[in-house]
């Protein structure tokens, strides 16, 4: 499979260039990264290592353009929170300190801002960051779409911690923290409308706290972690793979899916291992200590259906191979196009 | 006056709740921070300061949803990276590091996002800061316009170093470094399509260096530091009286303005006080080292045009009064409305 990076090949903007997939890519690593030039950019993980005065901190930025902006299990000021914190804790940060800046539309209803806010505030409470600087514009009717967050974050990274999406070894295990594909199809059976018997809720969640418990467990053993966004766990895990240059087998039957979920994505011909999540992560493990992170992961809340979910490999591809539930295997390559738009 | 702060009094979002006056500020101070509750927060500066292991530094964040994207000076890429820069500055912080993140509408020219690129990568190159860590969303055809952009920043404040805008003290000088209204009147000519016999540009430039020279002319001596961007001159001595529960005295002969920008200003029926500058500071200096610190600025290239223009005074009442130049007096208020949106 090719890799490379070519620029993206149209004159314009696509949607898919928002997707998280193989069209992103192109923009990100093709376009707005060798244009900007900075070694610490190029890394590419979810958040920047800054070393000041000997303090190591995590340093990320994330906007949210989800539509619609409430939705079941969440909304918008929620993800905001939540997103930037996992980014952070994506790389071993203790997440600190948010900003908040929003992007108003003329004419966005006050009540709804406030519900906003409160949820804002809320979220923060509840993983413990303080938002402590802001900013906000108004921007003519019809020149944004109701409200527009974005969230950047600075946290704290303990001594000894060196977790990178380069940093996955042949024979780590591949840990997932949960069921997947929740907040995508939670985002599409609401824009949609759908109705299914059992509703489905976004997972949105800090993930800190469960981060904390797994690295507490066997120190230096977690050495790359992503959080399965947009793009879903294909673009994750390729995203390590490829970074890592190493390869990747998943085994389907281990990777868990809540029934609804795999309804909805049934009846829209979605693919759960493309799907949005927003409180789930995957952990690159050394196999000696794999067990016992998942065990760690299994006893907090938000790693209850923690599963090791396949292996790292060598391969001079770096492709990313599932075993099929039916005893077969296919290529898991990165998103192309974009089916489910501003999802986050 | 009345300065205690109230709810915004309608049900939606404004114009004029982006303005940088009146109306911004009772969204903010009286619906937004209230909502978040939090005392770094409340602080209400152009940026947090931090204390992380005893490492202090200062963390802003700004969205930037200029239109037009380009004008004669500048872009929103050069804005962005120079408005954010500016704001750690005005906290005495040495800028750092950058995030950068766009909101891209379907159908937006590759090559124009690329010459913004080239414009943000050369703005930083400029004043030494690196952009870290990014994030690209896309939203469809519509939902926005063309382009949107957050820039968070992280820069680090010498040990002495204490500014902040409730740090005036009776007595103190106050400073302009140069020439008011370019920025605005740049946009707003562009904007308008207006020809001037001579062109105005926009002043866009990073203030970091300019404040180095200041802070190393006299330590200690600058209290409380601004930009005056949206709303202008009059809305930042406005917010550093309210904070620091002092008058000012400003004297109009001694403010600089451009005579191109001053005919424009007459000509749209706008005050130069109250026009945006995104390549300016007022400082809020002792007394005793007012000159050592003005003759420093004047020797930078960004402040030659430097003055004394006012001075801070006791006043219950935490009023801005200019001396005209016809010999009268009179209340320099918050910005009423929203002249100028999207300006910033």
């Amino acid at each position: 499979m090719d890799h490379s990076v070519h620029r993206p090949s149209g004159t314009e903007v696509l949607l898919a260039h928002g997707s998280g997939g193989r069209s992103m890519h192109q923009l990100v690593d093709g376009l707005i990264i060798p244009h900007l030039n900075n070694p610490l950019l190029a890394r590419m993980d979810d958040q920047a290592v800054l070393d000041i005065s000997g303090v190591r901190l995590g340093f990320t930025t994330d906007s949210f353009v989800v539509d619609p902006l409430f939705f079941p299990g969440g909304d918008i000021g929620a993800l905001a929170v939540n997103g930037t914190v996992n980014d952070l804790a994506m790389g071993g940060a203790r997440p600190l300190y948010l900003s908040l800046a929003l992007i108003l539309e003329e004419g966005f209803a006050l009540a709804e801002l406030e519900r906003i806010l409160l949820s804002i505030r809320g979220a923060a409470e509840a993983c413990g960051v303080q938002i402590v600087t802001g900013d906000t514009k108004v921007v003519h009717r019809g020149s944004a779409d109701k409200l527009f967050i974005n969230t950047a974050g600075v946290g704290v990274i303990a001594g000894e911690t060196r977790i990178t999406c380069s940093g996955a070894a042949v024979g780590d295990r591949i840990l997932l923290s949960g069921t997947l594909g929740d907040h995508g199809m939670a985002i599409m059976s609401r824009r949609e409308g759908f109705q299914f018997e059992a509703p489905i809720e976004s997972d949105t969640a800090p993930l800190w706290s469960l981060v904390e418990a797994m690295l507490a467990a066997a120190p230096g053993a977690i050495h790359a972690m992503r959080d399965p966004t947009r793009g879903g766990l294909a673009s994750a895990v390729n995203e390590i793979a490829q970074h890592s240059a190493v390869g990747m087998r998943l085994q389907e039957q281990a990777i868990p899916v809540r029934e609804p979920v795999r309804g909805a994505c049934e009846m829209l011909g979605l693919d759960p291992l493309y799907v949005a999540n927003e409180g789930k992560l995957i952990a690159l493990v050394h196999p000696a200590h794999a067990e016992r992170v998942l065990a760690a992961a299994q006893s907090h809340p938000l790693g209850r259906d923690a599963r090791l979910i396949g292996t790292v490999v060598e391969d001079a591809e770096h492709l990313v191979v599932l075993d099929t539930a039916f005893g077969g295997s296919r290529i898991v390559d990165l998103l192309a196009g974009d089916p489910l738009p501003r999802i986050c």
